[in-house]
């Protein structure tokens, strides 16, 4: 019997009710292929901040190190919101746990559920067919560049009046532009075998060069690949006009972290998308919705983006294709019976077939 | 009488063929409204590469800065497509006179013309009533600060060899972002009265430093209008879910592009949506489309959006706002008795009802 050790970061806001779905589900598909998991808890986020000061305390970096795989619930919250440079943020937790992981690729698969096509705010031919893979880099550019910011500076306020200056880096290397992009041609060769590599070549000098490796690395190694360039205002714009054309799209951390999210949004059912952010190590994995704080502690957060990572984690850190397959089947049965979380049931939703967390939960391990 | 002087910038890929047409209206108008129109015509983009080596001659800029106002059409085309980074582009031309003109506020209005609510690929009942303007940053952020780019740098590379790194520098002042803000708030009180102002704080500390600005500026000078804070990833969604409920966003110069664009997209018609670019003197008008090299010269393109962008200038720059209407009034009639050109036809579009570039001018002035 294998044994895999999950450290599980259930976070802040609805964090702790949707992680419990997810660990649920990862039972009863131990049950089922005989496979046991064993758990180790630890804090990020705000809810790390109330107890320790710090976003990312060592002990759950350990914990992350010391185990197979990282079940990330979400962090986050306006008790912790401030523009104070010193303040610890529990974003920190996040961004200081995907740099310490060394976790430079994050996938997020968009995926229409038939059940939920209704969902989305685009027309139904548009939506249909949608399947795309983005694949974000997610260790370097704005998010880790050297950042400052100056006070008082004269000549920085309204008519030569003393005022603030700040700057953020963008910052990327062959190295790393080479890495993510071998990523998204072996992920585009396993799909329909087309690349969208995103940049602003036409403004930022990262761009070229990352438009530059990508298509060395493209002609060396994966010709077999479709490889197209689109600037990042136009995929914004694409995105819209025909998702459905989408397979592959590599893009830098920010463009990735807009894009990912204008995706997301076109399913119309962000309660249901999923992500996995891969290193060469340790991988993560989590919902791509937020910590939700308005509706945190009530029993009424959609679990199955949380549920959908397990399956990514199945999938990408422990090779059990078969389990994942089942939770994918399990979910899609559940919604094609029409149960809903509040965050998805519609018009048509009868009112006792919406369904809190934890009730939502049950359906998807009776299915499996 | 009053004459104005107004200097012609056509660029490249179909700019000359539209811009013809936005002279022709400007001339309609002028005799209608008792007003000279001078134009002196100059060179920017790939046009201005190819006969002066630069994508800005310094003649042209003289030629802007001589006028009351400037109409640019479209620069840009694969032509001129390169990463070299010493090699000129067509877009420094346009990046080059937004600075050099000082031209900081970006206005982008996004509404949807009745006639055309079908195009857009979202659903009727979410583009009903979409009606917000997008002030966007344009002279500071990643566009204009420090970029540079190492060759054969140690460790770059992949495992350790030689590679290269580049960044881009993503820089605000105080100042700067206090001009925008005061520009959006006053905006807003001609509007709905709310500011929706976008950054990514939770990240950057030039957006930490933006949120406070703008929050100092609105609580000493526009309590009286509506301020939320929204992070830029979520905009990306929000924009799509509830475009309605924008009135007034402003952000910097990266995500305006980014999120004007997808914003344009939301109509379905980005061919009707002009922009103007406005500082302490000239301003530049110019469609929100770009040069559509595949179309160039077949007399096809659609006029509207540089017809609507001299809308723009005769009300910003010149004060002539009765002609403004009239022009909004005689695009809108166009559009209701059914002429189209190639882009915003649809199936039940007749054939004798779809129109050229000269033609669809010529019916713009015959409703004037
Ligand atoms: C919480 C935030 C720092 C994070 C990011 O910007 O990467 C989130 O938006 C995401 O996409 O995972
Ligand atoms: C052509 C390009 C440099 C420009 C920009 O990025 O600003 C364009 O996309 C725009 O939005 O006007």
């Amino acid at each position: 019997m294998n044994t895999y050790k999950i450290c599980l970061l259930p976070g802040d806001g609805i964090g702790p009710e949707i992680i419990a779905e997810g660990v649920k589900v990862l039972n009863a598909v131990g049950a089922k292929y005989d496979t046991a998991f064993e758990y180790a808890d630890a804090l990020i986020g705000g809810a790390a901040i109330d107890v320790t000061g710090e976003p990312l305390p060592q002990a759950t970096l350990e914990a992350a190190r010391a185990s197979d795989a990282v079940l990330l619930a979400a962090v986050g919250g306006p008790k912790w919101d401030t523009t104070d440079p010193n303040a610890p943020r529990p974003e920190q937790g996040l961004l200081g746990i995907r740099k310490e992981l060394g976790l430079y690729t994050n996938l997020r698969p968009v995926q229409i559920f038939n059940a939920l096509a209704d969902a989305s705010t685009l027309r139904p031919e548009i939506v249909d067919g949608v399947d795309m893979m983005i694949v974000r880099e997610l260790t370097g550019g704005l998010y880790f560049g050297r950042r400052e910011r100056f006070y008082d500076e004269p000549a920085a306020g309204v008519d030569g009046a003393p005022g603030q200056r700040a700057y953020d880096t963008l910052e990327y290397s062959e190295y790393e532009i080479e890495r993510i992009a071998r990523q998204a041609f072996e992920i585009a060769r396993k799909r329909r075998g087309k690349v969208t590599s995103v940049d602003k070549a036409n403004v930022l000098e990262t761009s070229r060069l990352w438009r530059e490796i990508v298509h060395r690395v493209h002609d060396e190694a994966y010709a077999d690949v479709q490889l197209e360039d689109l600037l990042v205002d136009n995929t914004a714009m694409q995105l819209i006009n025909r998702p459905a054309d989408f397979d592959v799209v590599v893009t830098e951390n920010m463009f990735g972290d807009i894009l990912s999210d204008e995706a997301a949004q076109i399913t119309g059912s962000l309660g249901m998308l999923a992500s996995a952010s891969l290193g060469d190590g340790v991988a993560l994995y989590e919902p791509s919705h937020g910590s939700a704080p308005d509706i945190a502690g009530r029993g009424i957060a959609n679990p199955l983006a949380q549920i959908l990572s397990v399956e990514m984690m199945l999938r990408y850190s422990f090779d059990m294709a078969d389990a994942a397959d089942d939770i994918r089947r399990a979910v899609t049965e559940v919604l094609d019976e029409g149960w809903r979380t509040g965050d998805i049931k519609d018009a048509e939703t009868p009112a006792d077939h919406v369904v809190g967390t934890e009730r939502m939960g049950d359906l998807v391990v009776a299915h499996l």
